[in-house]
Parts: structure tokens; sequence; C-alpha cells
């Protein structure tokens, strides 16, 4: 029998700013990535993501970014490690807040934007990152993206790690995604998309941007929720997930039967 | 036997920012504030003092304000209960995260600078407060006011708490603080204000602005260690709370006894 | 031959986050406030509405607000005059550096939110925004609330001023508006909304909330564009004045024809 | 007869939080830079350095920097040079309306920390600075790194400009600063720094890193005033530069004798 988790970003809306559709794609994932505050989010608005968790019975995770608001945490800083590893207590711990008001366990911690595309790389700054979740707490699973240094550091570490793929991204030989800057990153045709998706997790494998079938062992796969073209999208996965017969669970579920 | 807390306010720097003398107040106290990044703080400086507070074996408590950096918190603002709520779940749950990763235990939370003064006379405002902690953990004691509708809320809720006095400040006859824009509000000679803060202690009382004794059963005395004066100050308070006979300790053990 | 201006608040946009519509608005009001990055907006939000402003032919005025992101500048903070100067000559210098990027002269500035309201009545504030924008510039107009302490304060300082007046909000018998939270405060019939707008503009006057005619001389209406329902009632508005033969011009003009 | 500007960073400050030593250094320095409320200093802060300029008689320019308040605008960010054109006119005009309250005029604009020493070495992000200053104000002066990007920029712009040097650092053979990270990159004697100085302002000529003569043409020499140290240092150097009969000149007067 095969699985995977479905993740989406959420909470992203802060004060009077709208970002995202959460009502509407939080009943089809099946772990949530909650934004806390530094690059989006504010404590009323993580108090209703954490209560719409809840209500759809999804699981919750932080995604702690950069201290950026205007930037949405999206550029990259140069932020020491020491630094990084405690803007990622105060975070977990705030989001882990609002879990513990409105009665759920937090599952993962996830890092945002370029924070994550940051640590996908840099062993220094995927270490501070890994061991500031550790020391808050070590039964928190590190999502992070397949094949990179997140998933490294969390394994030297004895982190849970969950490996993270992108339906409409292209991937290097190593395993690694191809950069936007570079034809072809991208992977247009839905179809295409999905197809590789199934691919991934029954296969473990996907073929690379130079033709190669490369191994890739996917735990949860990235949904979008912030438009009525990503929501479909998202029905279109969960639709021929079904009918390949891959359930839909929570990401520690998905690990604990690795 | 009689015995109290001495709290002070920390880890109020920033950034590059420096405000306070904590190294040198926090061997002095029994109980730390520390703020949590809304008025004063940030990850790396709240890091920095729950270990000094560990390595000094006091207890910690978090420091909650509004959110106006500019402002230290100290300027009143109009926040519905609801995000008053929300807000103090956020920070206290940030504090605690630090108190995890260094291997303490979160004592208690006293709302800082305006929030403080505003919810001491708001009702709605310190309900809101104490719903705060108490969805957080109910274990975790209030710190307000002596004779406030802080403590009061806290009551209702069930929520432990404990009152706080100021050395330096006339009360009026219903045991609430003379407002500093009346004249006498501020007790300036320091023995008579170590001689008041010994009689709360010892008799429950205090001679109120209109020349009256009145009722007032402290759990804590807050000092302040921001400047040479305020340090002397201190040493000053503690030589004569020894001569006394009153031993110092963290306030869960003075409202342990009550 | 009868005019009017009608002013809208604009370039309220965040980083990614996007509120407004403004392209639709903007062509049909005659003066845009346009937020200066402390309630909303950012450098390059504003640095777009100003050339939107300038492409469409309308005047451009500065919108200041609390340094209260979250709270959207809606919420009251108890600010010290001196501070609130400094802080109208920072946002009014801000947004006029992209008037004179973008070659167009800024016309008037026009307070935010809770700041709007509360300088309406309280004097010593109203008088520390009018200094503000009197020392940065004495030619600029201070756009407040018609009968209130701002129009008051800005006579008595020689700083040229128009009066502002909603057609959705009823008014008392002392020209001011009558607070949200009372009964009947909301104009909810459009068209008598729209009707006495033009009673106002044609005959200086308005029926109170009490039933008594009371004088208003508007210079500017405020309208919305925020939303499909808000547009539409922005078209209804510029149809009746059509009709009506009232002329639509920026503030400057109406105020020199006074 | 000789002579160079001496500037400093200023209005460091922000609400409660004090940083630098401003009423002791400004009557040594010709020039002063001061921060835009981005990385430090806020309105309040902003105008009562404007005054402390006015009263002095030096020269007042703005020290725009980035976004980051906790890092102290030291760490390097990924900004879009658009946003980065933004983020200067934004800044520029708000310290420049303190000038205009104040009665002053802005002579300077001086990026500030990693935006000065990444724009020293990336066109683009140089450009975009150079293209935001003269947008708003063609006649003001770039004040940036001896023989870096941003010199080019100003000059293929024809935005006036002025070559800063800095005492303790140590040149490359090109005439760039010897990286920090480099042994040898501090020049620790001051005496040797004075005398450094000296050598640059009348023979426009240092012995670089590798015991080379290179070319190197000052406007301005960057002193500070955050220490006691410090003010001994400038103390040190102005002396230092009376006795060799070099005058001291806020930057404008410099380059007009160019």
């Amino acid at each position: 029998m095969y699985s995977i988790d479905l993740n989406s970003d959420l909470g992203e809306s802060f004060g009077a700013y709208k970002i995202g559709r959460d009502e509407d794609v939080i009943p089809m994932v099946s772990s949530a990535n909650v934004a806390c505050g530094f690059h989006a989010g504010d404590p009323t608005v993580m108090a209703k993501t954490a209560l719409l968790c809840k209500e759809n019975g999804i699981a919750i995770g932080a995604h702690p970014g950069f201290n950026d608001l205007v930037g949405f945490g999206r550029r990259n800083m140069n932020v020491a490690p020491s630094d990084i590893k405690n803007m990622i207590i105060y975070q977990v711990g705030a989001l882990d807040a609002f879990c513990k008001a409105t009665g759920i366990k937090m599952q993962h911690v996830k890092p945002h934007g370029a924070l994550y595309n940051m640590a996908a790389k840099d062993a220094a700054l995927a270490a501070a990152i890994c061991e500031g979740i550790y020391e808050y707490n070590p039964e928190l699973i590190l999502m992070g993206l397949a094949n990179s240094e997140m998933i490294n550091q969390a394994k030297k570490l004895g982190l849970p790690y969950a490996a993270e793929v992108f339906a409409d991204r292209a991937y290097e030989d190593d395993g690694t995604l191809v950069a936007r800057t570079k034809p072809g990153a991208m992977i247009k045709d839905e179809a295409e998309a999905v197809s590789r998706v199934v691919g991934m997790i029954k296969k473990h494998s996907v073929t690379s941007i130079n033709g190669n079938e490369i191994e890739i062992c996917p735990d949860s796969v990235c949904v979008h929720g912030d438009s009525e073209k990503a929501l479909i999208f998202v029905e279109k996965i969960r639709d021929t997930l079904q009918k390949e017969g891959i359930a839909i669970k929570p990401v520690y579920e998905i690990i604990s039967e690795r």
C-alpha cells in the first residue's frame, strides 16, 4: 500500500492583509505549514489557522522564515547560524503555543522561502536550523527538500525528517532542484507533473532534466492554495492519487512506515 | 519566617542596542521578567538571558508587551481583547521555547509597561491576558499589580497569581498606585522606600498617600537594574531584608507558602 | 457653478500583500491619499502609486498613520504630540520624495485611521499634525474632518485646509460625526447617501441625526475603492454629481475658489 | 592648501535605545551621516540630530540602510535593484523632510553597512542607489568608498560624488579595501593610521597591503563616535591635520575645489 503526505503553506495573512484561501485548501491536504509572524502571519492569524487545522483534522507544523515581512521571507539574508538557531526556536515556540492553546500537537517544522532554499545547500545553516528544532523538541520532524543539506543535517543529528518533493519542478542528476533561472526548470504540463509525482511515490524515481532516471524518496508533496488555479491542481493530484491507490496521510504516519 | 520575591525586568536589549546591566542584577534577584521581542528583546537576547537565569539559578518569566518597539511598549494602545489574548500566547510560547532549549522551567508571566498599567484597571483586558496564559499553561503564575484587576481576573479563572508591589511608589486608600502625575506619587527617600517594603512584608500594611494604614499582601517587589544607582538600591534592599530576617525566594515558593 | 473633490485612500498594499483596486478607482477620483509605510504601503508601492496618479492626472497627498502595520493604523495609540509631529514630517517627506522623483507636486496631507479620528477631537494632537506639515511645507493642504479640531488648528496656524465629508455617515447637531457605535451612525441607503452629498455641496447643509438642518461646507468627499461594491458606489456618486452640474476637481482648486 | 572632510555616522539611537555619543562627536566632524529609520534612527531621533547639525554648523547627509533593525543593517540582503532604488528615495526624502523643517540643506547620501559594502562591488546595486538619489535631487553628493563601483556609477550618471577613505583599514593594490577576514586588514597602530591619512591627502597615495604605493584621492575620512576611545582618536586626527596644515571642511567644499 502506497501513501504520501500533501503539505501546503498556510496562515500567511497579516492584520488587514489576506493571502491564500486557507479554508479551501486545508480540507484537501494532510499537513499545514503555518507562518510564525516573521515573514508572514500574526498571532491572531496563527490562532485561527491552528483552529482550522484542528477542525479539519490535519497535522500542523511551523513555517519559520527570515524576519522580512516586506520581502515575504523570499530574499536571501546573511544571518549568522547562531542567530538562525534562535530565530527558529522563537518561531517554533510561538506556533507551538497556539497548538497547545488549541489542544493539538505540533508535527513538523518546514523552513520558508529564502531560508529553505539557502539551507538546502548550506550545511552550517541547515545544521543551525536542525539544532534549534532539536533543542526545542527532538521529536519534531524537519521537513526539507529531498536530497538536500537539510535532510543530511537532520540525519546527522538524529532529528526525524521528511523529504519534500515538488510536482512542478525539474530535478538535476544529483536529485537537487533545477534552478528556476534555467530553461526547463518548471514542469508546465499538469498531467506530466501529476504523473511524475506518482512515479516518485511508487518507483522512488523521476526523470532528471538530462533524461536520466534518478532516485528520489518523497515523504511529502508541496501544493499551493493561493489561487483558483492552484486549488484545481490540488484536486487533480488528489483524484489521481486515489485512482492510483495512494493514500494521503500526515507526514508523521508516512515516516513511521518508512 | 518571612520571605519575599525580588523581580526585575531583563533581556531588554535588541540587536546592536543594549539596555540594562543584566549580568549585574541577575545575581541579586530571585525572578527575572524577560522581554519577548515585541516591545524589547530579540531571539538571541532571549537565548542569552534564559542561559543567564539558569546559570544564576533564578526563576524565569515572560514579560510580554505591546508590539511597539519604538515606544518600548510604554504607550497605551487600543487593542481588542481577543488580539491581546493571542499576543500573550505568542510571546509566552516564544520565551518558553528558550526555557525548554535551555533546560529550565518557566515560572510566571508579568505584562509589561502600558499593557501592565492598562490591565491593572481594565477587567476585559486583564481577563484576556489571564485567559491567554491559562490556555497555554494553567500552572504559570500571573504576576500583576497588588489589588488590581489583573489579580481579580486570575483569581476568577483559577490561575495562580502573585501580587507585585513597588518600593518607590505611593498607594491610594484602595490599594492601587497613585498616578505618577499626582504630587507625592514617588517615594524619593530610599530609606523610607525600603522601610515601607519591610512593613508590607511583615505587617501586610502600608501608609496610603492620605495617611491611612491600608492592607497590602506582597508576593514580589519590583527592582531595576538599568543604572549604577538602581543596582546600589537593590543591594540596599537585600541588606535590609537580610537584617530583618526576610528570605528572598522565587515567587512560586512565596505563593506556595501563602 | 458648483464643484467638489473626490478623494480616496490608495497605495495600501505592502510587499506581497495587496489591498485595494487602485487601478480602477484612481481614474474616478480627483485626489489620492497615499499610505506612507507606517500603517500600510512600502517604498515600491509608493513609487507605483505616485506614477499612477501622474498618469491619470489626479492630485496626490500623503496619508500618514500610526506605526502599526498589523493594526492597519486603526488602533488608538497614546503618542506624545512631539513624536506625532516628527512622525508626520517623516512620512510626508518620504511620500514627497516619490512625488519629486515622479515629477509631480504634492497637494495635501490627510491623516489616516485612528490618528485622523483622535486628532478630530484632540487639539494638542491636531496642532502637532498641523505644525509638522507647516514646518515641512506651509503650502500643503491639511485635509481633515469638517468641523473638527484638525480644521480649527490648521486655521489657527495659517495652514491651508480642506474639509472632508462622508456620504455614508450621520452627523451630530454640532457637525461632528455620529460615533459608529450609536444606532443610525451609518447611512445605509445609497440614494440617500448621494442625495445628502449633493445637499452639502449645493446648500452647505445636511440633516443631523436629530432631524435638524446643520451647516457643513464640504471641500472633499471620501470614497472607497477596495471592493466591487465600493467602485459601483463611486460611479453612482459621479453620475449624480454630473447630472447636478457639480464639477469634480482636485481639492486645491476647490479651496482656491472658496 | 590641503583640505579634507571628516564624516561620522550619527542619529543611530532608536526609541529608548541609545547608541553613540552624538553630542561629543558632532562638534569634531564636518559632515554627519544620519540614519533614516530602516537600520537605525526614528523620526524623533532624526529631528534631534538635524537640529544638532544645524547648531554645530556641520553638513548633513542621509545614511540609508537595509530594512533590518535587529541586524543594524549589517547583514547582506538580496534586494532587487528596483526596490533598492525606491528604498533610497524613501529614506533620503524622510531625512530631507527634517532638514527642511530645521531650515538646513541636505548635502550628501552615504549608504550604510551591508548596503555600502555590497554596492561597492555590485554595479547594478550601485547604479540603483545613484539613480534613486539622482531622481530625487541630482545635486546631492553620493559619498562612497574610494575606487568603488559606487563612485563609478555616480560618475556615469553625472551625480556629484565624494570618495571616502578609512584610516584604520588596509588597501589592496587596486585601491579597494582588504577584506576584514584577511590578516592585516586592520591598521591597529593609531599613529600609523593617522599618518596614512595625511599621506592620502597630501600625496594622493597609500601603501597597499602588498607594499606597493597606490593612488587614492580622498574627499572624506570616516571617523567614529561610539566610544571614549573612538572620540580620542578623532581628536588625534584633528590635531595632526591642523599641524599638517590640512583644513577640515564639509565635503561639498572639498569636491568644489577638486
